[in-house]
């Protein structure tokens, strides 16, 4: 199995201080009136010209306006600016959230002077709520006036809606001979709440790549990181993940299957698995962050339905957050989707670790030590559970949280 | 689109008072120390002589010893008791297991006098824990001596593990110009808690009719009811369901395909659907009781997948829970589904209702009449949701319940 990268212990409702800056950008926020409660709720984030742009959207077919016109917009790869909001979705708002949004776009592209098509719009918020044009086209004077290259960190803060933190994500490489930098900055609060909790993330960087080279940059890692951290599976209406790369860093353009484009990768992987990682450790109630891994599969497609059927039971999370090495749930969970399935699974070759405790193998005990060494993995904030089918050689990974209090006090303490 | 049975607005947490007789049939319940808390954990249901038997056992591929004991048992067809116990699920217990369960199973058949196999065993409790045949053995006297006709209601109520209450249940009907009685038994506490709510249920006749006349009813009242309320779609490690007949009402033999079926029929699915709404209700922290229908579909199974993305979705859940009328989560749910799974969804074609309310057509918002009608239905303990996808006839219904408390201080609030 490949090397997982350690999953440390650090506190879960707080992100590391990251320098916010990347060549090429600049960020500015304002309070637009769209919330009620007064906090800044529109940000900007832009590049001095169009830059080279790539993106992921949501999946689900009840496509908010921004992700409709966004979607059209990239299509020619050059982007200017981003505009967000906070505190409404215009999804499920029809004709009239498109034209809101349109609205936005075009009032922006005059204030930057700039095609229409060059502004990415994104929202977050409730679902069935039009976007007030009014507001937003009102405030975007004071915002673009506020552009600076310290404001990005303040467009951060401005697109969370239940977050309980602001997540900024950064990585330094080299391409080209180049020092480049990666810069992400997202929202989103993980499980529960899915709808509220739109994923946005925008990624930046001083590299230099063409649009397509972008789109295979990004799409690689979603995959590797908000894809599997999407714990109970759906997709918002509004989802959004965006690279744009300003080519400040002076490096020769990248193209698409190059090999210069590795250590962009790397770096563009890693800042997003860092996003995805503090999306799911701000889950509501969520006390614990867990990778799930599942091993020894005949087929990834075996290991990922398998990892998914733990990663979303609501009695393997109740079990995470009691702190509960009850290593039946777990193989439990598996079994069930596998027989429902049709997946192979053979109880008797089965190998459970909860950290490096193996605590269960041909789906029985293995004893009072293991559990031991298993309840104390359980204490820490984040960890590992690994399932290996003994199969083969696929495995597959994903990120999760447990489960609420009330949860706790009903499920957890049924063991006595 | 079929009328479905109306739901009522009873409250969830108790059942109907019924008559938990069923001639041919006896049941006696102890307290055999299996249990920490001293309640009665064993309960025998016996026939006066073997009687025709059919069931329906959990997919889950970690079957619990006394599901791989119970299935070759009813092989063939003839059984003359129950014996179960909540406590321990005698699951994932190895060989160990297996013998533990036949023990008893041996020592039950002396003491009744019938070969070992006409014996069903089955076990509710926590997975990983061994069945203690000693304390079943030594309690098995008493509880064969205390069978009486009236102690059907006792075995119910010792197969409890974590129910609020007794789910029994009872239909009279008429087969071949004979009174029938079909009495139904169960225990489980539907979702969040699949593990330790295994599924156990009981349904006793006194119609004759053959093991694979039985097996139809059996199975097609199970597609009716309980394969329509597991919240979360696992099943568990013990899950079981069976059908005895005793003949006693001396009609003449029932054989499979039989248009005589039909009032059997009926009565066992009504007496399995009462029983798998109280698992439902019973759900923890449930406050609702939902009936999820998607209609108008090209086909079953796309209406099958959409309504249990509805119905798994924590986000529907929680707006359940808050009496919130978020049709854009329900519809979101769906949406998000069908972008993943490539299914038939316009979101243009869609209505949804919550009871009589249409609130949303086209996905878009219907208005604030239909909304507060929605909401003053949100208020009852039983309702039902309707998305119709205006792409066909076909259409499923699932039952499921909202979610805790704690979900609702975080999500339920959000729209203010």
């Amino acid at each position: 199995m490949m090397d997982l990268p350690e999953l440390g212990d650090a506190p879960l409702k707080e992100a590391p201080p990251v320098e916010a800056r990347v060549a090429g950008f600049r960020g500015a926020a304002v309070a637009a009136g769209i919330r009620a409660d007064g906090r800044e709720d529109l940000a900007l984030i832009a590049a001095r010209e169009p830059v080279a742009a790539a993106g992921v959207f949501t999946r689900n077919l009840l496509k908010a306006a921004p992700v409709q016109v966004a979607q059209s917009h990239l299509a020619r790869g050059r982007i200017r600016a981003i505009l967000a909001n906070s505190g409404c979705a215009n999804a499920a708002t029809g004709p009239a959230g498109l034209e809101a949004c349109r609205r936005t776009c075009r009032e922006l592209a005059r204030a930057l002077d700039c095609p229409q098509d060059q502004v990415l719009p994104c929202s977050t918020g409730v679902i069935g709520q039009l976007l007030p044009a009014d507001k937003v086209c009102s405030a975007l004077p004071g915002l673009v006036e506020g552009l600076s290259r310290e404001g990005l960190a303040r467009a951060a803060g401005a697109i969370m809606t239940t977050d309980a933190f602001r997540k900024m994500a950064r990585a330094d490489t080299e391409v080209g001979g180049r020092p480049v930098t990666v810069l992400g900055l997202a929202k989103g609060a993980g499980m529960i709440r899915p709808d509220m909790a739109t994923m946005l993330a925008f990624v930046l960087t001083d590299a230099a790549a063409s649009p397509a080279a972008l789109q295979e940059v990004i799409t690689r890692a979603a995959e590797q990181s908000f894809n599997r951290a999407t714990v109970d599976g759906d997709m918002s209406t509004n989802d959004t993940l965006v690279l744009l790369a300003s080519g400040r860093a002076g490096n020769r353009e990248l193209a698409p299957g190059q090999g210069e484009l590795a250590p962009l990768q790397e770096a563009v992987t890693r800042v997003c698995q860092d996003l995805a990682a503090m999306l799911v450790a701000d889950g509501e109630g969520a006390g614990h962050l867990v990778r799930v891994v599942v091993s020894g599969a005949p087929d990834q497609d075996t290991a990922r339905r398998l990892c998914y059927a733990i990663a979303h039971s609501p009695l393997c999370k109740t079990a995470f957050a009691g702190r509960d090495p009850n290593w039946g749930r777990l193989l439990s969970a598996a079994a069930a989707k596998a027989g429902r399935q049709g997946l192979p699974f053979v109880p008797e070759k089965t190998r459970l670790w909860i950290g490096p405790a193996l605590i269960a193998q041909g789906a029985a005990y293995t004893g009072t030590r293991a559990e031991e060494e298993a309840a104390r993995v359980m204490q820490k904030n984040r960890y590992q559970v690994r399932l290996d089918l003994g199969l083969g050689e696929s495995f597959f990974w994903v990120l999760t949280s447990d489960l609420d209090h009330a949860y706790i006090e009903i499920n957890a303490e049924y063991r006595s």
